[in-house]
This record gives structure tokens, C-alpha cells and sequence, in this order.
């Protein structure tokens, strides 16, 4: 980016079943965390515009409405303008690229982005029905149209479900690291591959849950950083990419070609490649989405994200540490959450501030979110490397 | 702003009871509209990216999760950024300041923005559905929040019926003057005075209808604007102001604070201010909501609103022609297109487009939207004079 924009502040609440509660509860909390994480301190009235990353208004809110104003009474941030983003699963990320587009253009100096989604108050049958009936999808849900991709790679490519059952054991291991994390429970390859079947290749194991949650990033434009923090992690490159639901207007099921253009705007605005990348925080919604996105992230090639991945070197202690937070796996995926959280567990990584799970000495981390059918991706790299 | 945005092209499909189409369909029109009136002509891969406005998914879609791939479906537009937002009822001019913002960063040369509505398929109760249950404002609704804030003004200033019925009689005036109206008749201030009532000081005539629409904008940065028309339209400021749905926590109800704070952001960003405005297009959502806003926009002195607009000096021959397109009032209030529209409305005044309504020598425009429980506002200052 021409003008630089930095992350001067990261913090988010537990993921899970947080029953105790209230979605506003979640946001003012995330944003206190965050607010708390400014090492030179910040007050609200530094804060010169907002953006709320939420799906779902009624699951949260018991109202399709939510706008800015959602926020404005759990933060107490007023008077400033606040903009309400959704784009699917990719809601949180891209509420984060708007942002940062704003401090680029120099419409703020300070902004705050928080993500947030309740989805446990209500049983499944509601939240069902705010996601299906959608003509374009035949009315397919998630795991029935993630699934049709992997078969297709199976055959293709020969990836295995041991291969995708390598995912579940490793962000599982990662998530009993994170304290952030829904489950904090191992899970061995016999157990993923042994579960109840939720739509072939997929068992439960191989599914991401349904959780609540919320995080919250503090950007800052470059002229003004320096009096929050010392030690800045740089947003050097954003990029969205976007296609119709419509699955039956794919060229394969090979590839998510929304990731691809996605990684391509960011790599190319931050002047990068997969090869400096150090960390990742990836869209692993189901098993197989991690080996798929590996793929499309350039980080392996066509058809080998299955052997990528059993060998090992996207565990913590590999070459390329993939979600080390436990991913929407391990950690859970509140949809508006997802990926401010994952944002925030990259910023953590880069500062050298999360302990068991630390990979060592990384500068440079990607965040991605793949959403709706396949049609919507975000990307984002992130670096403490400013140019 | 630092680098100019500049409205390149500008359409939209008549609002109304639009049964015959649906979401995709209003969308993709929409869009066809606004490339058909670029001078020079616009292709679909010139446009780097878009933003979509729509407050209500499920109404539109039968689904919450609305997101960028809805445009992408119904435009043909893909694997650029797409983003949708929804601040309530200023969710379609906050789509338009997200776009712009972008294409001030540099983030885009080119980007589209559509805000779209299908309000009129579903019963009534379905659309209550969507917007009751707030604990924040008590579950009330739009007429009876509004209806607070005029109760409070005729007590305090002496504000009429009668004062308020005059704001229906020229719009729905203005209304039978612009192709785009829902409604094309005219009423007298009798029969708004007669009206059945709806919440007290409201009767059926002071009340926008609920309506089908959707609206398209293309902007263009300065860099390439020349190379779609000669006439540009300047976007030149744009402001947002929020604060917390909760109507208890107001100082008073006598002003819409986050407008009068999104108009000062709008005014300061363009270098201009109220008496540089030759023509407004603002968020009449009942009638005496354009008394309030013509007060808080800066136009008259607080509490002289009933007395500016009784004095015709907001009809289309008035200083300040107010809502020439007939309005929220007459056009209607497709609430993701509304916005949107409101600035085709002034981009189409400032070139000297609209025949029988056009406010003559026009230069400069200013659109202004209020929403939720009067708990944001989003303000666009547009002028042919680039600085």
C-alpha cells in the first residue's frame, strides 16, 4: 500500500459456547482486549471510525438489521462513522480490507474493526434457516458443496481422507495450545476417520463447529502508529475476490479460483510471494478446504495438498506453521469473528507473544477466508517488515 | 478529498411494486442502466471492484447471508472484490463511502456500487419480522420512534400537522414529475390531514411506502475519469455518524445528532458548506423527518423547519429545492437502494438531465440519510466544481 496502515492493537474473547453471553457483551469485551493489547495505551476518543463484521443479524440480534449502531452501544464509540460489513465467511477479513482502505485514503487515522457472531443461543434448525433455501446453491449447505470438491480431488489427484483426517489431528493439537480455542481436545486419525458421517468424504471430525465469538484489530495509519505501539505489525496487502454462488457455472471443482485472485491482489499489493510467508491462518471449514487452499495459496502445487500436508510441514513444527490457533477447526468459526480472530492470532505471532504455540521467528503471516459456495475469498498479509 | 472520486455513470430501474422481477434481476437492470449512461461507454472488465447495498437478506433472498457474490451473480461481474454492507437505512449511500474511500486509496480505478431492495414479495409481517424485537428501542418501530422525536418538536417549537403535510404535497408532487416514482399521484394537505392515522402526529401520508428498487452508481478515480464522460460529478465529502440504538441514552429528541455530525464530516471534506448546496436529496422517511433533517443539515435554524418548508422554499421552483425526485415520500424507500438512487437523482440535476424537474444552474448536490432509530446518518456532498 502507497500509505501504510498498521495493526497497533489485536484482542478477542475466548471462542465457544458463551452462553453467559450477550452478542454486545462479546463485542465490548473484544474490543477491550484489544484496546488493552495497545502497548502505549489508547482512548475511545482516539478511535476516528469503525467497521462491524457480523453474518448473521438474526441469530445475534433477533433483527436482520444490525448496522453500525450495533456497535456505537456495545463499545460506546459514538459519533464517529461505523459501517456494518457482510460477505459470508469472509465477513470478518473483509470488513478489516474496508477499514484499511479508509486509513489508506486517509478518511482515519484510527480504526477499529470488530467481528462478532452468536450462533449457539439458537438450535441448528434457526440457523439453518437463515443460510439455506438459496436457488443458485440447489439448496446445498456448506458440507454438501465442500464435499463435492473433494470427491473430485480424490479422484483427480488420489487425495485420501487419511490425508484429511492429517488436518483435524493437527489443528485439534494446535487448538489445546490456544487458549482462545472451542475445543481444547486431541483427536487421532482413527477417530476423524471413524465418526459418523456428516456428507461423504466428511465425518464430524472433519467439520468446523458452530461457536460464538468475537475479535477485535486497531489499525492505524503510519503517521500516527508510532504513539500506540513500537512494535507495529504492517497490513501490506488485501485482497478480495468474488464469483457467482451458482456451482453449476464452475469450470472444474478443482480449485477455488476465488483464492487464487485473492492471494494473487494481495501478494502483488504487498509486494510478496507464498515464499516469504511464514505463517498461516487459513479457511480450514472443513479437512479437506486446508488442503485445497494450501494449493490455491501457492504454497504447493495443483493436486499435491494432500501429500503437503502428511508431510508434516504445515504442523507447528514444520516449515509452514498452518493454523497454529487451532483453525475454524480447533478454535471454532463465528462467522463474523473468523477472520478478524485469525488476523489477531498472525499480529500475536508476529510480536512473539503466544507461548506453547509460538512459530519462531516469523515477519510475515497470510490470513484467508473462503466463503458462501466457494465464491467469495479474502486474503491478507500481514508483515512486521514494513517495505 | 486528496484524490478525487468522480461519478462516472449513474441508474436505476423504476421504483414500485416490481413483481415481476426479482433480486438478481432488479440488480443486474440496474447495473445496465448506470453502464448505458456512461458517455463514453464502460466494459465489465474495466471495473475493479463493487460494493452491494441491501438491508434485508431474507426478504431479497430468503437468505440472511446476502454477500458479493449475490452482485457478482446478477452483473456477470467476477473475481474482483466485492462487498456487501448494510447500515439500516443509510445502507445504501455507506456503500457508496466504502466504494469511494476504496477508489481514493488507490485501491480501485474503477468500482461499482448497487443498492437494492425487494421489499413488496412478502407480507408485511415477514418484513416485521426483520426488524422487531430490539430490546435497545423498547420494540418499537420506525413510526413510533419518529413520532417521539415530532411530538417533541411541536411542543417545543410549535411545529404543525399542517407544517409536516406540506413535505407530502410537494413530494408527491415532485413524485408525478420523475419516471422512477413509485407513487404518481398528487395529494392535497387535506386528505394528509384526514389520512388514517398510524402513530400520532403520523397519518398514512406522512409515512414512505414500502417499495421494490434498486439503484447503480459507477465511480471512477481522477486518474481515469476522463475516459468515460466529460461531465463528471465530483463526489467531494462524505460523512457517517453513529451512536447507540438505545432512544433513552439521547439528550434529547429535538435533533438527530449523528446528522448533524456526518453533514459537518461531509461539509469539512468538501471545502463547502449548506449555502454552497443548490439541491437536496434527503431521508424523508415520514414528513416530518425532512423538517428535522432540513434543521440538522444546516439549512435553517433549529426548530424553524415547519416555518422553511411552509414557506416553499424547498419546492422545486424554492432557493433550496429538497427531494426532487419525489422523495422516500413518492419515489419510495427500497432501503438498499435508496441511498444509492438519492445520488443518480443529484448526479442527474447537476448535468441537467430530468426534464420537467430539474432544478436549473445546479452545481452542487448534498444526499443525506438517516437510520435505525435515528441512531445513524450518512451524508454525500457531489458537485460538478471539482475544488
Amino acid at each position: 500500500m502507497s500509505d501504510d496502515v498498521a495493526v497497533v492493537g489485536a484482542g478477542m474473547i475466548p471462542f465457544g459456547e458463551r452462553f453467559e453471553l450477550g452478542y454486545y457483551d462479546m463485542i465490548g469485551r473484544a474490543y477491550k482486549e484489544a484496546k488493552s493489547h495497545v502497548d502505549h495505551g489508547i482512548d475511545d476518543s482516539d478511535v476516528d471510525a469503525a467497521w462491524l463484521g457480523t453474518a448473521y443479524g438474526t441469530l445475534s440480534n433477533d433483527a436482520e438489521i444490525v448496522s453500525g449502531a450495533r456497535l456505537s452501544g456495545a463499545t460506546g464509540l459514538k459519533g464517529i462513522p461505523i459501517t456494518r460489513v457482510e460477505n459470508a465467511c469472509a465477513t470478518g477479513s473483509d470488513a478489516v480490507r474496508n477499514a484499511a482502505a479508509a486509513v489508506q485514503a486517509g478518511q482515519a487515522d484510527v480504526a477499529v474493526v470488530v467481528g462478532a457472531e452468536k450462533m449457539r443461543d439458537k438450535p441448528t434448525d434457526e440457523f439453518m434457516k437463515t443460510v439455506t433455501n438459496r436457488p443458485t446453491t440447489r439448496g446445498m449447505t456448506a458440507p454438501a458443496f465442500f464435499a463435492m470438491y473433494a470427491q473430485r480431488h480424490m479422484q483427480e489427484y488420489g487425495t485420501t481422507r487419511e490425508q484429511m483426517a492429517e488436518v483435524a489431528v493437527k489443528n485439534h493439537a494446535n487448538g489445546t495450545k490456544c487458549e482462545y480455542s472451542h475445543f481444547d481436545f486431541e483427536v487421532d486419525a482413527e477417530s476423524v476417520l471413524d465418526a459418523p458421517r456428516v456428507s461423504y468424504p466428511f465425518g464430524l471430525y472433519d467439520c468446523s463447529p458452530q461457536t460464538d465469538g468475537a475479535a477485535c484489530l486497531v489499525l492505524a495509519s503510519e503517521d500516527v502508529a508510532d504513539s500506540y505501539t513500537d512494535d507495529p505489525v504492517w497490513v501490506r496487502g488485501t485482497g478480495n475476490s468474488t464469483v457467482p454462488y451458482d456451482m453449476t457455472k464452475r469450470d472444474d471443482y478443482l480449485e477455488a479460483e476465488p483464492t487464487i485472485e485473492a492471494a494473487s491482489q494481495a501478494y502483488e499489493m504487498a509486494g510478496l510471494g507464498p515464499d516469504d510467508v511464514d505463517v498461516v491462518e487459513q479457511h480450514d471449514c472443513f479437512t479437506f478446504t486446508e488442503l485445497l487452499n494450501m494449493e490455491d495459496l501457492g504454497f504447493c502445487e495443483k493436486g499435491e495438498g494432500g501429500e503437503f500436508v502428511a508431510s508434516g510441514a504445515t504442523r507447528l513444527d514444520g516449515d509452514l506453521p498452518v493454523n497454529p490457533s487451532g483453525g475454524l477447526k480447533a478454535k471454532g468459526h463465528p462467522i463474523g469473528a473468523t477472520g478478524v480472530a485469525q488476523i489477531c492470532e498472525l499480529v500475536w505471532q508476529l510480536r512473539n507473544e503466544v507461548g506453547e504455540r509460538q512459530v519462531p521467528d516469523a515477519t510475515t503471516g497470510l490470513q484467508h477466508n473462503l466463503a458462501g459456495s466457494l465464491a467469495v475469498s479474502n486474503v491478507t498479509v500481514v508483515s512486521t517488515e514494513r517495505d
